[in-house]
């Protein structure tokens, strides 16, 4: 009889190429899959997560699901995985779930969070985890910016030129600014982003705080469905993904 | 004619093999001087600095001198030094001083703080810059404990064997613990440090907040001036190298 494990878990990004399995590259998946196969004697145990995250981007709640012949229960599973994951990954909960559950296409919300950090000075303690962005900015307008982005829009604008997925028609439930001190945390829940979306908006969202742009170019980019127009991809030192809803029940609404 | 040239160092000891030279290592002294030469041409400046720091310990406010015929204002120095070094390693602030200033020699004081995480649940980002100490504390003993710290005091028992200075008589001017959530941070400032001093006064201390000695034991640690019956030295990412006091006037006493 096999099981089903649904495991949460972090992973500071920044000494991986990315998430997902890649030939001769350190990747989150390659060193979760290499625990799970010495776990089996040797047999591959394949796992499937919410979604991939890109060279140098963090995780705090990325969700990831395996099935295993194995009886341990999900706080044995948990203390295995922690004991043998590198030291950059690390297995928050785990459960038991049933096989209806899949990460990837069970989840019906995600969040994501982009750290700015605004300070003149370098930070030598924060280069991994946030982005460094030591200009002016005007966090009214880019509060009001941020706001319009709430709602369901086509984000074709605001993706990766090199999407291939035709649907670019997410919906935005919660989009904010948090600011504390000179660290600056955009926050995002959608039922869904499309490549390089939170990275985009960050980047455009900026250019608005530097007065470059007004709030209102962020209605006239959305219309457009131009990746050209609007500003540019923020980098992937600054973005996490947060969290993975399952159920409507917790949604931040 | 040279100046004198003052400043104030942040790193991230992460991928150091600490602060001074070695043959095949890469350093922070190493990294500067490197820089240096470039910009003298080829010519070799040695910087002074407070004081060494170990591998993977960090240093918030590490102060540094060296002397140059270059021109260059404080603001320009700051500039040129930053674009060049590594990004491990910031110019916090640069100042001419005069030629009877010596980085280590002119200190009349120390910080050096000391971060401990607390929470049962190991955490990706913090791993580079706190110890890990999932254990039930009593933070109530351990404030009891690190206070007994402050005073002129032998403390053979708190250096490393390894210490070849044989007056290990020092003061220290405060002694304390900040909690915030899970999160300790040990403060310590001190006329001046022996060679692993604070961090076996943390390991210490850890021993007395998970009951293993009563906080009455530093003083009778402190009298019996041998390192056998001290704790163990805490691990080196928790440890700052925070400020270095060069007048009384900043004294924190």
């Amino acid at each position: 009889m096999t099981r089903r494990m649904k495991c949460v878990v972090a992973y500071d990004g920044t000494q991986f190429s990315g998430y997902q399995v890649q030939p001769g590259k350190r990747t989150v998946q390659g060193e979760f899959e290499g625990v799970l196969k010495r776990m089996h004697k040797g047999n591959d145990v394949r796992i499937a997560a919410s979604g991939r995250t890109d060279a140098g981007v963090h995780a705090y709640g990325q969700v990831i699901h395996f099935d295993t012949p194995l009886s341990l229960s999900p706080e044995q599973w948990k203390k295995a995985l922690n004991a043998q994951l590198p030291d950059d990954i690390a297995v928050r909960s785990v459960d038991e779930t049933d096989s209806t559950f899949h990460a990837r296409f069970s989840a019906k919300a995600k969040e994501y969070r982009y750290n700015v950090w605004t300070a003149a000075e370098r930070d030598v303690f924060r280069r991994h985890y946030c982005a460094w962005y030591p200009y002016p900015l005007h966090v009214e307008a880019m509060n009001e910016a941020v706001g319009l982005f709430k709602g369901t829009h086509d984000f074709t604008s605001f993706c990766s030129a090199k999407t291939v997925i035709e649907d670019r028609v997410r919906t935005i439930y919660q989009a904010e600014i948090e600011a504390d001190g000179p660290m600056l945390q955009f926050r995002f829940v959608g039922n869904g982003f499309l490549y390089n979306m939170v990275r985009i908006i960050v980047g455009t969202v900026l250019e608005i705080g530097q007065g470059k742009r007004p709030p209102a170019d962020i209605e006239a980019l959305l219309a457009a469905k131009d990746r050209r127009l609007a500003g540019p991809t923020a980098p992937a030192e600054g973005l996490y993904l947060w969290r993975v809803y399952y159920d409507h029940e917790n949604f931040p609404l």
